[in-house]
């Protein structure tokens, strides 16, 4: 096996498939980049079982053959290099020999006949979607993700296609995060993708119109963005019916500015980080927002102006769960509607329905 | 007490008194900023003991008094605070008020009555210096103070001072560091400056050509920025003759591009930290210079061209030492020296002798 191809190419290549790679994993073959020569072109795999990556690049191949090579050791090496053209060439004994201007590197390869191959995913039907858009629905949502395993198909973002419309829903025992955005599909399939594959492919995807397919099947999610593939499984079970959740009446309407209300949480919560719970007081009055918290340190006081609804309402909530809610709602007017201290608050979109939040309050004596 | 100033300023003195401030401090109250106002001025203290900073910054001040604030809370909250007027304001038992737009925090200071006085530098013929000078020779030589105690006066930075001469020298067991400076000045002084106060003048000085005047007395060196003045304790002892340990014939005499041997050995080292001690090989040549090191999971070899004076060498180091004396010398070309290899090599700009770098090689058996 024997190619040449950019410094610059092959480190980005390097960069995207190791996102699958875990530094340590169980089986050691995984902490190594599958690579392999054909065709003229290069492809590069990284693979932790659950989630898949695969990117292709133009190369100018000298001899095909494929090899598995330490991702840590290739991929420094390869960063490190000036922009120039690199050549890789693999001995009959899975010896790597890198060379590059006036640098030489040899490293042990892996044999790839154990690398386990990428699942196919059945092509059925793939809906395409804006990059930007993914990207946006998944960063506003995927904070909602449950990080302990008590229930494991929380610990992954339900995907909804219906026909034109794309939801994302991530939820804990906390909160909830739904974003809304509109596709061109004629499809009907609902999903649970791992919170980790979310994660990775925001990071991935850039924030262009160009467009990504996804295509699903039984098990598998293929992402297909042309260079880059990303595969990851699905995960099993029933999603909580989230929609009902979702309170629909209010008795206390709050209008307020989003980055605003995130800036005087963010300082209140200087003092309510000393506490235990974060916990920060929400008194809505008529024309204001009082926002309080005390801990041994001392007190911090905010007020805010506000067109206010229904009754005035006294509630609590943990500050750093009301702050990733404002953080993806972002730079906008909000509604926040509440009935009572004790039952869900939504987040919703002053005009149409794009998003929604919900969040449970803390109790408190009050 | 009450005043009140901008958030802006008040944030920025907070954050240069802070770098002198211990997060856990074995005298509770130098966890706390000291805080003066009086004659029409806010004056700003932290204070480590060994490390005093000092800010002073224009306030409006309605009542005079002083009072010992948290340095993270209050640091946390005016950082955090929008670009206004701030409103501090101190009652009869030391509890804190802060007022900014539609905030208001409260919390418990302490009687400043035992926090301790920085010490009084006893003016005698103040030093002129560039800042920017200043800092870039604190920069270019601070990695070569010794990090461990054995020898105290090793972590300290010999000042030297003769008329309009200059120097810092840092050494270690491995390395030495020279840099030499003009200055305007009829003083001779030879002081050690501790390792930490240098650090944190090299951040607090900026990139300007603005002056900053240096007094120095028995025990303690004053650095004075007018609205900030820096006050350290000096450490006692003699410090090593360096000059005698600095080779000043060569049998081998390198010239080559600091930069790229900076990205050679960055490259090889990334196969040299696999194993235990950096090692790096450097094979010179007539005509080049040839870098190779080898460890359990493979080798690297970079070839770069020189002009060589003398004897061909193999000689070893520890690719660590090596870079930081190369990042020091930065984007220019530079002379090694060598004799044997196991004396120790010289760093030398190729016009002039604004520094002089020695590093200790590696016994190799080869």
């Amino acid at each position: 096996m024997k190619f040449t191809c950019s410094q610059k190419k092959l480190s980005n290549s390097i960069s995207i498939v190791q996102k699958a790679i875990s530094p340590r994993s169980t089986l050691p073959i995984l902490e190594g980049i599958f690579v392999k020569a054909y065709k003229g072109i290069l492809k590069l795999i990284g693979n932790d079982l659950d989630l898949g990556i695969e990117s292709v690049l133009e190369a100018n191949i000298e001899e095909e053959g494929a090899i598995v090579i330490s991702s840590r050791i290739f991929g420094d090496i390869i960063r490190k290099l000036p922009e120039c053209e690199v050549e890789v060439k693999v001995s009959d004994n899975y010896l790597v020999t890198i060379t590059a201007l006036n640098s030489q590197f040899q490293i042990q390869g892996v044999k790839p006949d154990d690398y386990p191959d990428l699942k196919e995913v059945k092509e059925y039907e793939p809906v395409e979607i804006e990059q930007s858009l993914l990207k946006e629905m998944i960063q506003n949502t995927i904070f909602a993700v449950a990080t302990d395993e008590t229930r494991p198909v929380l610990t992954g973002g339900l995907v909804e296609i219906h026909n034109e419309d794309i939801n994302i829903v991530c939820l804990d025992g906390y909160s909830l995060a739904l974003k809304k955005g509109k596709i061109d599909s004629n499809t009907e399939v609902d999903v649970i993708i791992p919170g980790k594959t979310l994660n990775e492919i925001s990071r991935i995807v850039d924030n262009s119109d160009e467009k990504i397919n996804i295509t699903i099947d039984d098990k598998h999610v293929l992402f297909d963005m042309g260079y880059t593939r990303i595969i990851s499984r699905l995960l099993s079970g029933e999603f909580i019916n989230y929609s009902q959740i979702i309170p629909q009446n209010y008795k206390t309407r709050v209008k307020i500015d989003a980055k605003s209300l995130y800036d005087s949480i963010e300082r209140v919560s200087i003092l309510a980080r000393e506490g235990r719970n974060n916990l920060i007081k929400l008194n809505i009055k008529e024309d204001r927002l009082i926002i309080d918290s005390n801990s041994e340190i001392g007190t911090a006081h905010e007020e805010l102006p506000i067109v206010m609804e229904g009754k005035e309402l006294l509630i609590a909530f943990n500050s750093r769960y009301f702050m990733d809610i404002l953080k993806g709602i972002g730079n906008e007017e909000v509604y926040i509607d509440f009935t009572t201290n004790i039952s869900p608050c939504v987040f919703r979109p002053i005009e149409g329905d794009n998003f929604t939040y919900l969040l449970l309050p803390v109790r408190i004596n009050a």
